[in-house]
């Protein structure tokens, strides 16, 4: 059985928490099961270098770990001088998904940051990320739109995530770390509220895995993606 | 006036959120008024270089701001290699503090981390972090002698912290950030319980302080450091 | 029409050269189309940390681009004191999917390092990368066997990489550079032999992409991968 | 008794060198005991980002020791690719205390870094620094005006400091490096020649400290730092 | 005797590789005996910050080892975030050595890159990648004469450069790695066509050496660079 | 006519100041003309991994300007962390130089660092630093033998380096920085006490330049070493 009795295909609890802060232009404070990760959105008068010139916004992500939200402390950045090379990947993908659904020449050059602070690591956190920042970043724009600083939303698909994997021979959905770490596979999908892909990532850890098996999964998580799309509703 | 009619030597108010995590060996989220700042306490198995050999055991701080703590958004030290120099100021500031009060011999041989994360920054957070981050290190350092890791609690005596300051010439407790981005002094106190002094560190930001100034200010910080440690110590 | 007729299931024409250079382990110089991978492995008597005090060898990657690989200069990471996310990127998808082929217990203890060097980037670097530094993996393992250094060959499957991706509403097979750049979508799958599913990444870069369209990738992808595994077999 | 048959309450010998260098715009080296800190002014024509499009200049100070100035060697902070903490924290002291005497208007626009190298350091070399320092940054704005680079020296106030400390419980002054190794309690103040405070920083290194000896440390405190005052005003 | 019956004063055998690749300017891989080197040159729009203003461009030099370029693996310069100094060192001399012959005001403000870059390293790679460099140099400098960018080819010289060393009391011309290693004296130099002197490096490895040793080595790196500058105009 | 009535081959006037600093192992304080270089020679108990394991012991050094050492003032490498690639070649030209004239062997396993910190410059800083070095070096290992740390001094040979350079078509011996500035040719050279050659580093800054104008060099280099080590026999 697995904790709580969750079924094979049951999301664990999901809330948001908006405004948790005061000083970002929005805020999701999101937690799903024990892993809780703020998301807070600011805007910038500049774009990076490569837009300089252009009429295009930009829209990027920042994702960390606090030193104490894992089971043993992960070290800063910082004192090593370098990212983690698995929170860089994450970041991108953050990134690439909220990048995909917006119209950046409807962001007036702004730049968008949407940092993603994991106060609790329990498994899931980048698509936990990816639900809870496109939910902030919805938001912030609808204050944008309201400060008259855009004309329109720029935000122009509902997306959320999650993970998926098979343990044990057995396709489960949502996985917490104690999952994760005997995970044969790992799958963590980006969808639209409809169901079409945005991001697919998919890692045999243990062992190769069938086209069968990846339908299972994706079955699986085009179900939780519409779920979760309808509980980010109930906050918008 | 002050925000919320607060009078001149009135603290704003205190919350300590114990447990607020569930991985770290003990943690504190410690709010005094909008400032926010999650302490944790890991133990580690190893000692810096320079004990290495001894019985001694060791405290050290991390002090870090969220990316979005600040009303304009903080760039992390990562983005720029190298750590922002007023979070090394701050950290080496807790850390020397904790040490001074606890003994280190007591500690056979662990390594204790307190990391200082703030989630939102309203002035005081420094202090705010020495006050939550010594009670996650008096509630760690318990969880210790129940492990019967160690012997009894080396924390030898109980403090807290509180910033004062000049501004328009009248002497105010524990400012916030727009009343201490207006300060012509700032001074920053760690006491014991019964006022005996750890660490001072005052600054005439916008012109010197008188002998006069500093007595009414180090009388202020003696109340008010009384009274964080008779609150710390309803959650103890 | 694509460059030089080619269909739109077809692969471009692949190259491997076998012992390009005299002194690594093991090394090929893998070239598909224009783009041009040197893949070579290293063997040191080390594991990493967290693998001090086991009996597992390790599998590692690096990737990294040339200056001159691409049309317009790329800077070396030194310039910057930072690996270029992407590459961080790269080299971990290199390093997982070669490990999850890998009986590191059978490694003795040793460490192998697969650097993939691009000397020419057009598109599908990643996957030359996965695709030549098995070979270049399988090769080295070999040859310790033959120095009796380990017992026997510890690769347990033969994989092999390709990109798919959707340009103008159809599906291509191995984009070249041009045709990368303007996809709408971008699919790199690693593969074994016989079309189990090691590691898929997909982006929706312009778009969603529909299930159906993940099917035709899929379905372009295992028969490439099967070619791929019949050339790598030509010259092992 | 202490080394050299010196009174509690008395200074080591103090001797200001003008003109040392020859290249810098002013530069003192200064020496207290054997404590020997060189501190050189340069102006630049520029201020930094947050100044910019102001009418304000900018007064900063670096802080660094030379490898063969104590008596282990100190490590060079390149070695490390970080500043050493200690350096950073004592920059930061240096440089609020010379810009709160400095009225930056004053200095149409320009940069003065003073740069302060420890060439032997056997205690209380931030004070000197302080005190060097100050004296360079007057001698270098004198120039500025004969220059007619300024219309008037923007210094505003004459300032020094001094270390302080209870060895043994009994309060003495300009502690040297193995009065400092012993200290229970370390105290530096920068005052001005009329004993406003400036910056104070007391740490209870050993013990919590009174506020009775605090007040042993402040008066003995103001009368050293009026007799450097006059040291100083002897070779303006 | 020297391996392949290589006489003492003999180059190894010399090849010159012109456009391996297809994206820089120019591009030449040259490769003396098994080492190896691909010299690539890049133009950009832009000069380093002490010539802007003015009207001159500039020509730059960067050298690395592929890490599977020796006989052990050498680690990636950003493994370590600094640049391994002998590469340092190597690439200054590069860049010395191609700017004292080029006319840096005919560049019309363009700065130009040359990569060196070590695919396989036996000996003479710094000598290799100043004698390929400068030929890519001139390559590069043709294409922009007939691009119309630059009115006239803007290298004023030929040169080259070789080393030469004493292993065994002997003088050897274009020491190999084994050599190299057992090599008393190293000198490396680069030379016109006519034998005037561009740079020298001579190193007494393991002992001193004598000025007519030294007449030797330079009288051998003489013949050798003019036979050098006579197979780069081959293929010029 | 050169400053000071300075005869084309004169030396500037030179100074060894031994003992300046109280700490290190030895040190020497070296003047030439302006030009002024504090040499440190400190003892660790160590040696750098490619010894361990052996008997030898290790010698090297570095090489750092203060900021305030030349006309504009030069930022330190921790700014912009990483080391002055110029700084970098030199630091390695003195390590070379003194451990090519030491029985490491001799050293028992110490590591020996000669730290040449600019305390001003005016031309000649790196061969005033070998020139100095070299006798903070042999007086170290002096110091050593009398504390019967090592049984005999390891250092073999007397060196000495100095620069000269072609100026205005005319050979000058020892330029100070206005001549190196204009300088068509610079040599620096380090040989020992009988002109023997240790090592030679030319470079054709403006124009090529002949053996003869080589020759020329050397002789005046020859002559103002051998003056070199006899004012340095006459501190030891």
């Amino acid at each position: 059985m697995r904790a709580n009795n969750r079924k094979d295909n049951e999301l664990r609890p999901v809330t948001f928490t908006l405004d948790y802060c005061e000083y970002p232009l929005a805020n999701v404070l999101v937690e799903i099961g024990k892993t809780r990760v703020l998301c807070c959105v600011t805007a910038e008068n500049r774009v990076p270098p490569h837009l300089v010139g252009s009429d295009s916004g930009w829209v990027t992500a920042e994702y960390a770990m606090l030193p104490g939200a894992t089971q043993t402390r992960t070290p800063r950045d910082i004192s090593r001088l370098r990212i983690a090379p698995r929170s860089s990947e994450i970041q991108r993908l953050i990134g690439r998904s909220l990048r995909s659904v917006t119209d950046l020449q409807g962001l007036c050059g702004l730049s968008l940051t949407v940092d993603c602070d994991v106060l609790q690591a329990d498994g899931g956190t980048r698509t936990a990320s990816i639900t809870g920042g496109w939910l902030a970043l919805w938001l912030g724009c609808e204050k944008l739109v309201k400060q008259n600083i855009i004309v329109k939303n720029p935000v122009k698909e509902q997306i959320a995530a999650v993970s998926a994997g098979i343990v044990d021979g057995k396709p489960l959905l949502d996985l917490d770390y104690s999952e994760d770490s005997n995970a044969e596979t790992d799958f963590n999908m980006v969808m639209t509220n409809t169901g079409r892909i945005i991001e697919l990532q998919g890692t045999g850890e243990k062992r190769p895995f069938t086209r069968d098996e990846l339908t299972s999964l994706l079955d699986m998580g085009t179900k939780a993606i519409a779920e979760l799309c309808r509980l980010q509703r109930e906050v918008m």
